[in-house]
This record gives C-alpha cells, sequence and structure tokens, in this order.
C-alpha cells in the first residue's frame, strides 16, 4: 500500500517539475498561443502548484494567458507570496477584473493575509456592493462562523413553485458558491426551511416550496467559534451550513471546502500547543526564522524555568545520592518513563476531547481506566526493569552497586511513576478544559516537567525509606 | 469567543439529556404517537446521538417508531455497540428492510465494524446485487480508495441531451448518494468526462452532454491510500472523487462526507503516533484497559530501554559528578530542555510533511532555518539561565557551588543541547519518510530519547574541559 502511494507521489512530483519547464519553454520560444492550449485544460489547482515553481518575472504573463475565470480560480488557489508578486503586477483594471470573478469569502480570506498597503488597493478596485459584503464579513471576530462565511448564497421565496425556483437557480447560479442547498427566508429575512436540488429533482414542477421544503434547519450563529462550525459538519455530513445572527436572520453561508481548510488549520493549531508552540496560521515554509523563535521561546523559558524544581529535588537529596552514586543514573529511565506514560494518556484523552468522544462528567470514568491501565503497564515495565537490572547490569555487566534490594527500589518508583504520569496525564486536560483553558496545552511538555518532579520524588522517598541512605 | 462557545456546546448537551428524559417519559407512557410526532423533526445524527443516551432495551422499541427512512438514516449515524444491540433485535425481514435503504459503503463500513456472526446475517439478508457490490469493496486492502468508495454513483452517456440527462437523474437520484456529479463512461466502462448538476442548469436541454462535459478528470486509483485520496479533495475542493481501476475503468465514486471521516481518522493516527501509541480506530471510550496496554506497553518498553544508555553515560561520569554534586541538579533541566526543543522541531515538520508544505529535498533549507531557530532559542534561554543562576541561586539562595565558571558551563551546554535537538528533531522525521518509514514515529519521545543521550554528553564533555574535574 504505502509503496504505492510512494510511487503516486513521485510521478506526480516529477510532473510539476517537468511542466514548469515545458511553460518556461513556451515562454521563452514565445509560443504563447501553445502555452494557453496547454493551461487551459489543467485543473486551476494545478496550474496555480506549477506557478509556485516558476520565477517569479514569468508569473504575470502566465496569469494573462489563462482566460478570465480560470485566472481567477488560479488566484484562489496560489500561495501568498505568489499572490502578492502578482496583485503588485496587476493594472488598476486587471485587479478589478479579478476581484469581480471571485466569490466573497475567498476575496476575505486574501485581503486577511495581505499587507496593509494591498488591502487598501483591493477594497478601493471591488464593486461598490463587493465592498460592502467584504466589510460586513472582515467586522466578525477572527476564527468565527462570521468569518468564514460567504454571502452569495441562493434563497428562495416559499410560496414559488420548483419550476420558478430552477428558473432562479439558473439565473443566478453563476455568481454562487453553492447551489445545491437553497435556503428559504420569510419577509423579515429570517430562515425557515431549506431546499436541496436534489429535492427539487425529485418533485414535481408544480409543488411550492413551502410544501417541500425542510424546515427543522440546523444552523450556527455569525459568533460560533469556527471549531464548532466544523464539529456540526463532521456531525452531519452537510455541503453547507446556513450562518444567522442572533435575530436567526440568514446572513451567509459555509461551504464544505472551506470546513475542510478549517479542520486542517485547527488539527495543526492542536498538534502545535502540544509540543509547546504558539500556534500560527503561517506555513512553516514562510516562517522567518524571528517567527519561529518568537512562536517557540516563550515555551522553552517558561519550561526551563520549571524544570530547575525537578533540580532543586536532586539538590535536596544531594548527600544521599553521594552515597550510592548508582541512583543517579536511573534518573533518566524513570524521568522519561514517566513522561511518555503521562503524554500517552494526556494525548489521548486531548484527542477525545476534540472529537466529544468524552467530556467532563466523563472524568471518574476516565481516571479508572488509566488506573488499570497503569498497573498493567507499570507491572509489565517493573517486571521487565528488574530482570534486566539483576541479569544483565549485575550478571553480565558486573555493576556490584546494584543490589536486589536497589532493583526492587527502581521497580517500585517506576510502578508508582506511571501510576501518576496517567492519572496526571488524563486529568489535567479534563480539568483545563472545565475552567476555560485549551486542553491541548495539558499535553506531553507540561505533563513531562510535572511528572519528573513527582517521579523524582517518590523516587527519593522509596530509596531513603528502602536503602537506609 | 470561547466563553460564547463553550456556552452552546452546555446548552446543546444540556438538551441531548432533556431530550432523552422526555422519550424516555414517553416510552413509559406508551405515547407512541406523540414519540414519533417528537422525534420525527429531529436529524437523524440527533436522534443517533439521542438513542445513545437511552438505555439498551429501550432501542428497538424507538427504531420502531420512526418511519423506514428516517430509520435508515438513524442507523448509519449511530455508534457500533448500539449497532449491535438493534441488529441483535431485529427480525430477518427488519435488518433486510434497513439494509435494503442503506448505500452500499455505509454498509461495508458497518460490516467492517461487526462481529463475524452479524456479519454473516447482513450479507445473508441483502439483495443478491447489494451483495456483489458489498463483495466488490470488501475485497479492496484496507485503508485503500476501493475500501472506502461506494458503487452507487449517477452515470451517463456522452450522446444524449441534457434534458435526457435530468430525467435520467430524477429516475435514478433516491437511490445515489451524490447527484451533484455525474460521470461518462465510453462502452468500455472507461472514465471518459463528468458533468455537474451546476452544468447542466446552466446548460441548454438540448445540448449534448459531450459538449458540455469536462474531460480533464482527476481520479484516483482503487489501491491508493485513503490519505492521498483526502489530500486531493482538500487540494481540488470537490464534492466527489471518481475510483478507476488499473484499465482506468470507472469502478466507484468516494464522497466528502467519507473524506472528513478519514480527514479525522487519519490526524488521530499521526497524533497517536507522535505520543508513541500503536493507532487504532476505536475511540478512546470503547478500549479497555487491556487494549489501551497493547497499544501503549511495546512503546514504553522500548523507549525504556533506550532511556537506560542514558544512565549508562552518567554512570561513566559518576566520579567527576561526585566531585561536584550540584551539576546532577541541572540534568533534569538540561534534558527536559533538550527534549522540548527537539519536539518543536519534529512536530512542526511532521505535520508540515503531512499536508505536502515540505518534502524531502528540502532537507537543507530546513535544518538551515532550525539552526538559526536554534541559535536565537538557544541563545536566549543560556543568557536567561545565567541571570538567574548568578542572582536567584547564587545570591539569593546563597548555593555557594554554583560559580560563575558551573553557570558558564550549563549555560554553553544549553545552546549545544537547543543546536543539537533542534537539528535532530527536523532531520529525523525527513530521513524517516525518505526510507519509507511514517515520520510521525519520529516525535517527541524518540526524539527526546536521543536529545537526552545527547545532552548528556555535550554536558559531561564540557564541565570536564571547563572546570577541570
Amino acid at each position: 500500500m504505502s509503496e504505492q502511494n510512494e510511487l503516486n507521489v513521485a510521478e506526480e512530483k516529477i510532473d510539476v517539475e517537468e511542466l514548469a519547464q515545458r511553460v518556461s519553454e513556451y515562454i521563452s520560444e514565445r509560443k504563447y498561443s501553445e502555452l494557453k492550449e496547454f493551461l487551459i485544460d489543467m485543473n486551476p489547482a494545478d496550474i496555480a502548484e506549477l506557478m509556485e515553481e516558476m520565477e517569479d518575472k514569468y508569473l504575470p504573463l502566465i496569469f494573462r494567458v489563462l482566460p478570465k475565470e480560470l485566472a481567477s480560480e488560479v488566484f484562489v488557489h496560489i500561495e501568498g507570496d505568489t499572490r502578492e508578486i502578482l496583485i503588485a503586477s496587476f493594472s488598476d483594471s486587471e485587479l478589478k477584473e479579478v476581484l469581480d470573478d471571485l466569490y466573497v469569502d475567498d476575496t476575505v480570506d486574501i485581503i486577511e493575509e495581505m499587507p496593509a498597503s494591498v488591502v487598501k488597493r483591493i477594497l478601493k478596485h471591488a464593486d461598490p456592493e463587493t465592498r460592502i459584503e467584504i466589510n460586513k464579513i472582515l467586522k466578525y471576530p477572527k476564527d468565527s462562523a462570521g468569518s468564514i462565511m460567504t454571502t452569495e448564497y441562493v434563497d428562495l421565496r416559499k410560496d414559488i413553485t420548483v419550476e420558478d425556483a430552477f428558473l432562479r437557480i439558473r439565473r443566478t447560479a453563476v455568481d454562487k458558491e453553492t447551489i445545491y442547498t437553497c435556503y428559504v427566508k420569510d419577509d423579515n429575512r429570517k430562515l425557515i426551511g431549506l431546499v436541496t436540488v436534489k429535492d427539487l429533482l425529485m418533485a414535481d414542477y408544480h409543488d411550492k416550496i413551502s410544501d417541500i421544503m425542510e424546515t427543522n434547519v440546523i444552523y450556527v450563529h455569525t459568533s460560533d467559534d469556527r471549531e464548532e462550525v466544523a464539529n456540526q459538519f463532521s456531525k452531519y455530513d452537510f455541503l453547507a451550513m446556513p450562518v444567522v445572527d442572533a435575530e436567526r436572520r440568514l446572513v451567509g453561508i459555509v461551504t464544505f471546502d472551506d470546513i475542510m481548510d478549517v479542520m486542517q488549520d485547527e488539527v495543526t493549531e492542536d498538534i502545535e500547543k502540544m509540543a509547546a508552540i504558539s500556534p500560527t496560521d503561517k506555513p512553516y515554509a514562510r516562517m522567518s526564522a524571528i517567527e519561529l523563535w518568537k512562536k517557540r521561546i516563550p515555551w522553552l523559558l517558561l519550561l526551563m524555568i520549571s524544570a530547575t524544581f525537578t533540580g532543586m529535588i536532586i539538590t535536596s537529596f544531594e548527600s544521599a545520592l553521594g552515597k550510592l552514586m548508582v541512583l543517579s543514573s536511573f534518573i533518566p529511565m524513570l524521568m522519561d518513563t514517566g513522561g511518555n506514560s503521562g503524554s500517552q494518556a494526556s494525548v489521548t484523552v486531548i484527542r477525545s476531547l476534540s472529537l466529544n468522544d468524552i467530556e467532563f462528567r466523563d472524568l471518574p470514568k476516565v481516571v479508572w481506566k488509566e488506573i488499570r491501565v497503569a498497573v498493567l503497564c507499570g507491572t509489565t515495565l517493573a517486571v521487565a526493569n528488574f530482570v534486566k537490572l539483576l541479569t544483565v547490569d549485575r550478571l553480565l555487566l558486573g555493576n556490584s552497586q546494584i543490589t536486589v534490594f536497589v532493583a526492587l527500589v527502581v521497580c517500585t518508583t517506576l510502578i508508582a511513576t506511571v501510576m501518576c504520569a496517567k492519572v496526571i496525564g488524563c486529568s489535567l486536560p479534563m480539568l483545563a478544559q472545565k475552567i476555560g483553558f485549551d486542553p491541548a496545552v495539558m499535553a506531553s511538555p507540561f505533563i513531562t516537567t510535572i511528572v519528573d518532579a513527582v517521579s523524582l520524588m517518590i523516587y527519593f522517598r522509596i530509596a531513603t525509606v528502602f536503602l537506609n541512605i
């Protein structure tokens, strides 16, 4: 499977470079009509990928060769840097043409990425009507449903017939991002129903919309978080979701393609938080070293300071350690095993929370499950380690400091550490969410820091009691 | 934002429990027609959620109250355990009725989750025709495009008119999972084009399909990995993607709703691998302690054994440590900071690889970027630590063992450790992918174990040279 997959990816990569090569040749030989012929059959997403492989100076030329509508579609798929180069090369009338062809939500996405000077130019050249729509969306808070919706949807009145509905769809479809779900509003613009094109196709031409529409409409509010909207999408399998204001008036729709992007962004954010990185919208390849440093250093500093407490625990047992130096050689193994056990539990719980598989009221169940897992894991590790210490280390390597008592201390500590790690690891993310924090922050790095301190305390306590030091 | 969101979620949760309560009342008062009225307006996904809140004994009753078509939709949304209870309660004819209403790909999903005895019963009661389709899909390898596709799509011949196409869609739509993309095949069943319902609606009734169809069709092969299919979806924003065999014959389609599930599953798998857990399809809530132990213990054992090498490094410097005990108190801080720096780099790179933002040929660029980030992070941490050691620890806490030399050793080690951690962290996942391993395995736990050993070696080397011990 994986090999087959690798192969396909490899083929594809070669393709893009080959294609870029061919395009360069067309340009250098000034064969512009051949170039147009060549590009016109490609998917916009592929043309965008190809353009990112090309030298910057060729970009405006390639773009101008494309037919107007295709050019706009390519413009949506292209990455921010390339897009900025293109916009800089546009005359005012070219910019206006491209903008007129974009859907409002795509324009807003582009605006949110561009520097202020470019934004001014874009807003200046947009239709007055479009500008109003853009500003409407821009006023919603970042990451809200309002900020990712489009205001271009098909709306129908409830008293028209299916035949009229088709006429209206045919007339307006070209400007709409999706036509497959049509929304029915009353006179106060309140959302009262929806029909899909499938419903319309299955109905009789003379049926009234009010008779065939679905009245139990699931919607989101403009201020809802986009992550919540994504969860609704994957629950209900919708193509589009209506967005309403506080008075339940329809103001826009969110379409599934935007939600796929949201899902990816949210996952990247969660994964970054779990690795102690402040999340960002920018892809890694476009981040400068300074930007990466800013996202990473606060957490590293915080965790470094926290880790010094663990150091203080070692200091306070310095004299005991001095008497039996072999004890310090187990510190990395105990710390790492504790950290890994804790991360396993915390990461599993964080993911389950974000998929809504578990919620806060499940805490006792989760803790009880992790305790049982901890007993199983701790015992397995302890037995394995005990055997290793007394055979490999004592007999084979002849380390005489490792007595049965030392081995017992290390293995008892292992069990206790795994137990604490699993319980801390599963409960902290749930508690964090309960008090309004993001559970993803309670992942490996934090859990590790806490578990380090706890496991060393357990270790030295057990060691002093058992070994009389 | 987050507060508003919390609120909505809270409201929703209360709702489900309240609804379940109300349904229980209807049942205990035997008000079955009121119960039907009550359920009939709800979305199938919500009914499924509600049923999971109910006692098992009520499930068959609720299910039988639902109209046939709604019941089948609910059946798709319901979770495995609840579904098994329902199937057990079905008579043979009831089972057949439900199955007849399901789409083939949903039936396959259900079959893949059920125990063998239930599978036999399902296959026995499926239509002979459906059974052939089911077996066709079942024969594709797990996680391949073939295994997640449906064989129910709308196909058109190229020589019919738009009007005929609409007639065909209206006639067959009820059985198809999506009708919005129709596929055009030639006489050898080869895929030669596609039209969307939007294209059809925009076209003239007398236009030929061959004149309006898109001939540059993007497709996947039955054996392609489902993760690759998901990547194609998010690149092209398709509603559905055709699946072809080795002869480019159309055998099925994958729809966006299934891909959303795939995307979630793949992310969960990646996150689990990054936390050193063997991935599983089962949600956490449904895993037993033994199952969790099996997924976690191999990695814990492996990492524990690896960590003992770090212990051996400490042992070999025992005498030096014995002379200056304060050095051992910095071990946790150095190990943790190294581990965290390495995870930041590795997790960022793993995520970028899986989003196709970077690829192997970018390795030099990535390493060079991480080196610069490491210089920035390492220096910041070293300066902060130097100041802390000489003010807080030496002056305030009066720890006389911490001399300027000791502080210099610790801070130089910090810079070197962060440097090694970032370089190892970013390059190992890329190398792993190059040689055909999953880069996600090269996340925090493995990087931490390697970086631990490296950082201690650096530490002791620098300490012996600088401090003459």
